[in-house]
């Protein structure tokens, strides 16, 4: 390995990002050393950009964002045989402790000692090489792009709420939100074998957008006439004709919540996604005598294998989610692009590979 | 049948019970006509007594006060094969539709179309005689009595509450509210293999009794300092010396259920019993994040016969739960010792029988 | 109601089918009457016709054959609001008790008094005009035709077996047998999400049609070879390139159960649908000790709403399963046809209406 | 560490252990140095002494023996944060990988790259000292004793068992076989909630202790009279005064199994536990039509907490199953001992410690 160049996005500060060279690691035993290629941008790294923190965790020491990743293993360590140099493989940004309850119980996302990448103070993909475990990286087919890859990240992010709804053949969804985790979610439920799947925003183009990607029907939330959470939910039902089976509320905003647990079917389940205030107001009589369950989610554990073969078998595709792409060099501008959802943007990628 | 006398307790208005003759009914092919012989008083009983009302369900004819009940088998419709004269049995008060989604999917709780003993505008059981379908009566072995056969109704909400969240062996239960409903659920999650369970209440002589039930651990609420719901929830982690793997809330205040947030483990599980306002400021973010699940019931399902066989194989002694008792003719003293809970009454036990 | 043709296909003995006309039945109260369109012949038709008996359920006393089944309400019972005459249905053929344990817990398809079309001493839908449960009706769409209404019956079959398989996204599902009961099991696992499906049968043009309906892989019986079970399942593991994470098994033939042992990966699911000798020689301490979990099924519940779901939203297409249409008065042909599986015959169907 | 003496158990080869010194590890990182104080003796320890295999494992070069371990931490690796110094502890004999599928799924002991105690070829722990990793060692209270410590491991298959039944409260558990594992199955039926348990075996004297223990009913397998298997399930059925509702057969004999199918209810589980025969004739057409699941085991995963919370809360009380106690010197004999079953031998313990 001769490569010398490891040209990274280092967050320094709120609003400063810095691109700087930083070394190239070592791969331990059982990691692999990976040339990255693309990185997708998330809110959360937008948000770490915009704000230094997000709820307690907090900036305080130089990151290298990014966490949608894929790339191509270079070298591997001693004890590795599941990977070679030249394979192409998505990663799974977050490295757990392997030893809690939380570990051996199927929850590794809970657990309290997760690296995570752009997280503080673990930094994160947006740079020309990293070491990973290698049993968090994926091998991509030859028919999967790097791209799809990195797109796996937010993509188990809604096969992670979908499970935790319990999506299956038969249910009507509804999706409150139409961004890019909305979206995901979208394809999911309908991979899962949902019938039918109602989504809402406060965006007329998102919706649009939705729909092209197989959403049956669309509400938008009026922001015109003061509406309140009940009426919202009714012309929801109405749109449905019915209440949904499982809902996946994606917004994080309070009206919002309100809303999904009054579509919400008796016996029903609403998971909640987005995140907006630490409290909110909570028609938990409604949602408790009707056995609403109410069930939130923290990233994802044993998802990517399963997003990665929606994608293989072709039964989700995720390319169109990605509306804007630059080089690892034009990093401001794309976070700028993300920030401002400028040009109807989705998902905005990062290509950190120089071929 | 010679039997004349169906003396009812009747509410005709709120904070107006009158005891009237009613005429006994005759039941139908796959109904039991039923002696019945004890009723507790829930606090659902004494609610419409003086409010007229739950939430939707509003009193507008004279109701027949009652639903936890046990009686004698006096006479069998036509196509009962399960039951005959002479059979002790405890009644399960909610008749569902027996058609819908929800009856052919094991939550016939949900049902749309229930007959629920006492909630408008179906009749309760405070009387002599009532009819009712045979399959939802359970019969008693010899050695149970029926006043525990009347205290399987608030058994069962144990049961459904301890079964939706999912208690198990090797778990530490968190049960909010020391009352009836909060001492089933401590007995049910102990019968269910629960190792510890830590109970709290405003009021010292119900945790005492508590105690005596089987808590490991009792925390009192402070009302004296005004302390917050995170503040609350420490002591009870300090008490369990960590986060309960299950809550289950049976109080309704706001303040206690966010502490029952704070106070349960990620990947928990908070159950909702006790009903307060119809919202509630919910710290949200901190659920979610931590996969705390938050599940609301709504009565129970399924549940009478697991019921029936804690109490009949000795696993579960509900008797202690009754302090005071009265005869169908002093029906109202009995609604004054429930309502205002003087002499530290638990459970209220009237006896319609006249033996 | 004027009409007085009631035309039926009665199995006498065996070997006796006799075109009858019977008198057309009263709805009840929560009944309609329908006039019956189309009926699929299922193997157990077949089965009762050649051999009078299936197991313990002996054909004593003349039955009408037939039971997946479609039609027209013609009559509704007083108490019925969900269905109106004109509405196009299909039909769930069995009617359980409705009070028992398994009936209150979601497995009606287990209770004891269950009436089954044309399992004896129960008549079936080979007729103009039955009466039926209006609860146990199905309203077809318009898109739906009465063909696909009558195909919910098998697949609804599938349903079953893929929900008790726990079949879900990402899973590599091998079906073995690609008989009517394989084919809607593929059918249906791909819609519950699967990724890839084996499937195996003998018949190498069954395996054929298989693939046009979408398996990925299909594995032929050899019956030159004297193939071992752990050979065949060998031959599957390398065309799958890994074990299936779940198996459904159609045929019921002993070394096809073995080799769908083998072939299951550890912790995975056997689900058995195909039954033939009462008693099986069964690799057990290769099943038990890699948790291969061997569930049988007994026809289905609650499924008929999401195999219609799953029609009426286009997940699942069964018209290409009909290969053969007769009508009610060619019964014994559309018998002869189904029972040797002439001309490739996967479903044939009988038309019973007279439009 | 000054200790020199690590006297162990080596197997040899088939009947030949030998007492040899054996130098004392150092451990990793992770790990600590046990200096082990009990150890059960398993049927599996005598089979590999007896026949030198259990199936594919096969005794090639010399094996410590015992699996069933309790002792006192004596040094912590450097990142070992749990455990200190003179705790006490329960050791889980199986270390997996941590990384395939399998460990990240909740189900690590079906991982491929187990290393287990005593099986070939890894050693076990009827020594003096050996290292093993925190996290799969459980700090004992101080009022539950080395020896209940010890017995954890055949309380975890019970564990691991009856979740896989989901027995609960309101079951009655068939439990065939009532030998050791039989016996702890018995025990955590019953602290899972199980009404009732009735329990089988050839042997008078062990259902004499099984009834000691907490068994309702007991049923001799009768060795004079050549009976049936359907037969004997109908012996079981009458003293049951019905079907089980789950059952958990610990004998692993063809007969017991067929039984056990026939005497389990429709919609119940059968786990199967005990292991003889590779192949077995399985009445498959009566289980699958009556949806008896049937589930193996392998060992257990995430057990061992449920196991100790069991016994340290009374739940559970393992201290009758020891019936024989010799020294580590001794191990011959005791081995003996076990392997015949001499003096109704239930559960022989070495006491490795020497003080």
């Amino acid at each position: 390995m001769a490569a010398k160049d490891n040209l990274s996005a280092v967050l320094r500060k709120v609003n400063d990002i810095q691109m700087e060279q930083r070394e190239i690691p070592q791969p331990t035993d059982t990691e692999v050393l990976l040339a990255v290629h693309s990185v997708g941008i998330c809110g959360s790294d937008v948000h770490y950009w915009t704000h230094g923190a997000i709820g307690d965790f907090v900036v305080k020491m130089p990151m290298v964002l990014g966490h949608e990743t894929s790339g191509t293993v270079v070298a591997v360590g001693s004890k590795v045989t599941s990977l070679k140099p030249g394979d192409r493989v998505a990663v799974e940004p977050g490295v757990p402790c392997r030893m809690c309850d939380y570990c051996k119980g199927a929850r590794y996302n809970l657990c309290l000692e997760m690296k995570f990448h752009a997280t503080p103070p673990y930094h994160g993909s947006l740079t020309r090489y990293f070491a990973h475990p290698a049993d968090f990286c994926y091998k991509l087919p030859d028919h999967v792009s790097y791209e799809e890859g990195a797109l796996l990240e937010p993509l188990s992010v809604g096969v992670h709420a979908c499970r935790r709804a319990g999506v299956t053949i038969g249910h009507t969804v509804l999706i409150c939100g139409a961004g890019p985790i909305g979206l995901v979610n979208l394809l999911t439920a309908k991979a899962m074998g949902a019938s039918k799947v109602c989504i809402t925003d406060i965006d007329a183009s998102r919706l649009e957008r939705a729909k092209q990607l197989g959403a049956d029907w669309t509400v938008q939330v009026n922001t015109i006439v003061n509406e309140t959470s009940t009426q919202f939910a009714d012309r929801i039902i109405v749109a449905i004709g019915g209440h949904a089976d499982v809902t996946i509320e994606c917004s994080g905003a309070e009206s919002s919540i309100q809303s999904a647990i009054y579509a919400t079917k008796s016996g029903g389940v609403l998971v909640l996604v987005g995140l907006g205030s630490a409290t909110v107001n909570i028609p938990i009589v409604n949602a408790a005598v009707r056995e609403v369950d109410i069930r939130g989610i923290f990233r994802y554990a044993n998802c990517y294998p399963l997003a990665l073969s929606m994608v293989a078998s072709g039964k989700v595709d995720v390319k169109p989610l990605i509306t804007h792409r630059f080089t690892l060099e034009q990093t401001l501008e794309a976070f700028e692009t993300a920030r401002t959802g400028r040009d109807n943007a989705i998902k905005v990628m990062i290509k950190c590979a120089q071929d």
